[in-house]
């Protein structure tokens, strides 16, 4: 039997269907995308639950002429699909045509380039009310999951979305999941709406001054399609509430929505992944372990995440285990900063992990609440460094962004035991905050004299010594350094000592001092991360009064889109080759 | 008559009085609190609003035990003459020994050094769950006002403290205004409950599953204490929605509550300041004046300001005059960022005025909703740079902030001419998020040959030729600069270039390399801002392969505390004759 979906290339081509076609047309898109993800991968839930919403949005509604923007945007698929972009879904040679999010270089039906959640309603807004300005009519709509409702900017836009004097249609898509489960006040009365249908008195849209709508079943396409042609061209701010489910009609993702939130390739029929399970020991493993010691050896060790559990290992079964001692405040990592801020100020030892990417939604957290108070906590940086993901995640801001805030000691760890001992002793100490960089996905392992103390003043550690030159490799790079100094010795004759800093937020002046003392002619940074704001030029600064030269490696200030680690490495001139001959050249000039 | 006041030295001493007594306390201290701000200024409005809260608070409650946090805190004034601190009140020899803020360092009352607002539920929410976990008994309290309700933060607070499973008490201190007159949907809400006497059914707090207790009058003394009664020791969850008067008792602040929000001194009698109005033209003026002419000529030009309309101007009449072009987004910085991001990608031409201390607020929706979608939009940011403020507000952080992050053109003026020039072409260019730094508070002229156009790439302005060294100064330091390059040349003969580098963010890759070409031995950055980070670490970087010196004057990264601008100056080695002896010690080397 001829697909419905063959016919379709464009919304206007969902217009001419029946509603039973549409209905038809949505199964076939379940299916081709089950198909598409099971090969390269992607976030199977949330894509599943809103394939009948957004149909019916594209049915409905006239994109790109009315704005449709998707919170976070990763369940964007279908949307992709129906707008002209349907060979990325269908046809395997084309699968890595588009981005995993929206994307305004791919098609004016993206309007932005969207990763980080709680955004679509302020941006919605903002559009809203650039098209009253210009006197122009149409349909703007904001597509928000459930989950990202507990986001801060989330909140301010929807207090502003609800005093908007024209059209804005926000549609809460409510699949009653987060990443992992929801958490907080707000999710109560989404369930309360729920249970009564939408008809409960105390609705927190409506105490904003919305107009409210509520679809039970979002995943029947005429339930949705109707409300949605109600709402249509309504001169005011409308919710419309629509539960949907989280990996809806795929059976192991029904029944485990967070295991399914994201997937790598797996096996339909099984639900099992493709690649065999690695099985090398991680950074998140051994944060896990350590953690769940040293939480049972101390009730005062509380872990916390902003949604992510599963960062630092905390799946389910440890989640419910240590019910006292881990805090999963929903994404919402600027109250998780503060939270922390709190407790250490009353005797606890919070841990926070969150990755590099999400760190940045903190800024005026870590600076006002955390440092300026010298809260004695840690937070663990996850996934930071040059990675092939989208330029909506990247992870290489971070040492930019909290190692330039006072009172903040920032540490990189080359490795395992060093990465422990930093761990073991910044849950310890009753100074200040200590961020420490998670140096990468699989653990490296040295044998190190470990100090056992991080407190100021700070010392860098001598890996290996020199006379000519000095690498000074950070965290992550210290491998990197070392490979680096072996081509100069053997290829070039050039001794160069070897420094591990440890820390990213302060210098040791002393060694620093010492280099140059020594007859270093020339002293070399390397960092997994921008350059701008980063470690390197803190070395520059240091250095300025002096006549010796400084090389800073790192990576420049550009947003880079699912390019591959070794691409990037080799663009920037980060290989060891590509260094060692920069390094040349400078004793040569 | 003795007054109550006179035997009242800390919280225990308040346990003794009636409540006559009690009432009678709040008139006197109403009657010094108007009196003492009225020689130091002070946040008046706040303060009169809540001596009656204050005031039972602790009555009712046993601080330090009970845990008391003010939210933004410059309300605390009855707070901290009530606790060991009344001196600093009542006697003018003392005024100075305490800060604005809640302080730490001043007593065990005061848990958290705040200045920023939001912050205060989630503060609260970590001092009460470590309690939890140490299985201490005793209240935590959050006083938070309304005009705090529209940030993220205490949204993200408030969805997390309705979940805990123990003792919290938020009270909502709601007189009615923020800064300004409040902005969103929730203040809609606010009002319905005011107006049922808290007994409306659509109520946001219950939403989120609190307990709700509402006081009508909270300037009566009784009033609120008998409900702080009946909240003390709760078991869970309690919101306490007291309405209060701002500038309450004294006539001219209840009059006029915008303006008498923050007050210079004044005379108690006619509510006219102390000091004679100075008519030098500011930048804040000029910008208004700018915006207004703009926007008269404009439509698509929209001002926009989180809660702070003043900032750059804009009184009640001109927001009234500009109602569809001036949006005042309530304290929602996030939203303001991203709200313009989206304006701008629907054709309008968003102006979002900001101060350099809640840029901080920012730093994702600037990365992520800004920059990412390289949204054509202009940041004003005012009050940068170094300045006798509050260690919770300091100015100094911005470059580091905003200037790493991809995207973004940051521009620093040094003078009116130059600031109009880069406004006008930021507000008409179409390509980036542009950041101009206001370089101070009163205008400085500059006559100077203007780019109109400061689209990459970029070139600095050589203001004046020079051989032996190089004097970058950015921004509002331009005139430091050109102090230093005299002093140079009529004492130690040497001519050093003076330098407007006009961009932060990128550099001027040819005018740097022709400073060395042309013999340049020293070259010296000078930035109003934090050094880690900043401006001049990319200069030193820039030259790191060179063996010329750099020299980075700025400001080490600290937070200090009421500390004047002349004596900071002089702490960093900022003034003119500090620096061109540092310069010389370089050259002799």
């Amino acid at each position: 039997m001829k697909r419905v979906l063959d016919g379709i290339n464009s919304p206007t081509d969902l217009k001419k269907l029946s509603e039973p076609e549409l209905e038809r047309l949505c199964g076939e898109i379940r299916e081709q995308l089950i198909k598409r993800i099971s090969v390269t991968g992607g976030h199977l839930g949330s894509n599943l639950a809103v394939i009948e919403l957004t149909t019916a949005l594209h049915y409905i509604f006239d994109s790109p002429k009315d704005k449709i923007i998707f919170d976070v945007s990763h369940q964007c698929y279908t949307h992709k699909l129906l707008t002209d972009r349907k060979s990325a879904y269908v046809d395997q040679e084309k699968f890595d045509t588009v981005t995993g999010f929206t994307n305004p270089d791919e098609s004016p039906h993206d309007l932005f380039s969207v990763g980080h959640t709680s955004t679509a309603v302020s941006l919605a807004v903002g559009v809203a009310k650039a098209r009253d300005i210009k006197r122009e009519k149409y349909n703007v709509i904001a597509v928000v999951g459930d989950g990202a409702l507990s986001g801060g900017e989330a909140w301010e836009g929807l207090n502003n979305a609800a005093v908007l004097d024209g059209n804005i249609i926000i549609i809460i898509n409510d699949n009653d999941m987060s990443i992992s489960e929801n958490q907080g006040g707000l999710y109560k009365n989404l369930r309360l709406l729920r249970e009564s249908n939408g008809k409960a008195e105390c609705n927190l849209f409506r105490s904003l001054g919305f107009d409210y709508y509520f679809v039970r079943n979002g995943n029947v396409f005429c339930d949705i399609s109707h409300v949605l042609a109600k709402v249509k061209n309504s001169n005011h701010p409308v919710i419309v509430h629509v539960c949907t489910v989280k990996g809806k009609g795929y059976p192991w993702a029904e029944l485990n929505r967070e295991k399914w939130h994201y997937s790598q390739p797996f096996d339909i029929k099984t639900g099992e992944p493709l690649s065999p399970v690695d099985t090398a020991e991680t950074y998140e493993n051994l944060t896990r372990d350590f953690l769940v010691n040293k939480m049972k050896s101390d009730p005062k060790v509380i872990a916390v995440t902003a949604g992510t559990p599963k960062i630092f290992g905390f799946d389910n079964e440890l989640r419910r285990r240590f019910s006292k001692q881990f805090v999963d405040v929903g994404i919402a990592e600027e109250h998780a900063t503060a939270f922390i801020s709190g407790m250490a100020k009353n005797g606890c030892k919070p841990v926070f992990g969150v990755s590099s990417s999400f760190l940045q939604r903190t800024y005026d957290q870590l600076s006002s609440d955390l440092a300026l108070n010298k809260s004695p906590s840690v937070i663990l940086v996850f996934f930071s460094g040059i990675s092939r993901g989208s330029r909506t995640h990247m992870g290489v801001f971070d040492i930019p962004l909290a190692s330039n805030i006072p009172n903040i000691i920032f540490l990189a760890p080359t490795c395992r035991e060093e990465y422990l001992d930093m761990l073991e002793w910044s849950i310890e100490q009753t100074e200040s905050p200590v961020i420490i960089r998670v140096p990468g996905i699989q653990t490296v392992s040295r044998n190190i004299l470990l100090p056992h103390k991080y407190s100021l003043p700070m010392r860098y550690e001598i890996a290996e010594s020199g006379t000519n030159a000095a690498i000074l490799a950070l965290g992550g790079f210290f491998e990197l350094g070392s490979e680096v100094r072996k081509i100069l010795l053997s290829e070039y004759g050039i001794s160069a000592a070897l420094i591990n800093p440890r820390y990213v937020s302060e210098l040791d002046n002393d060694t620093l001092n010492g280099l140059v003392q020594n007859g270093c002619r020339v002293i070399v940074t390397l960092e997994n991360g921008a350059l701008d704001g980063g470690f390197g030029e803190k070395i520059a600064r240091f250095y300025g009064k002096y006549t010796v030269k400084v090389l800073c490696f790192g990576v420049p200030k550009e947003f880079v889109d699912n390019v591959t680690v070794e691409e990037q490495l080799s663009r920037y001139r980060l290989t060891p080759r590509q260094i060692a001959s920069d390094i040349i050249v400078a004793f040569k000039d």
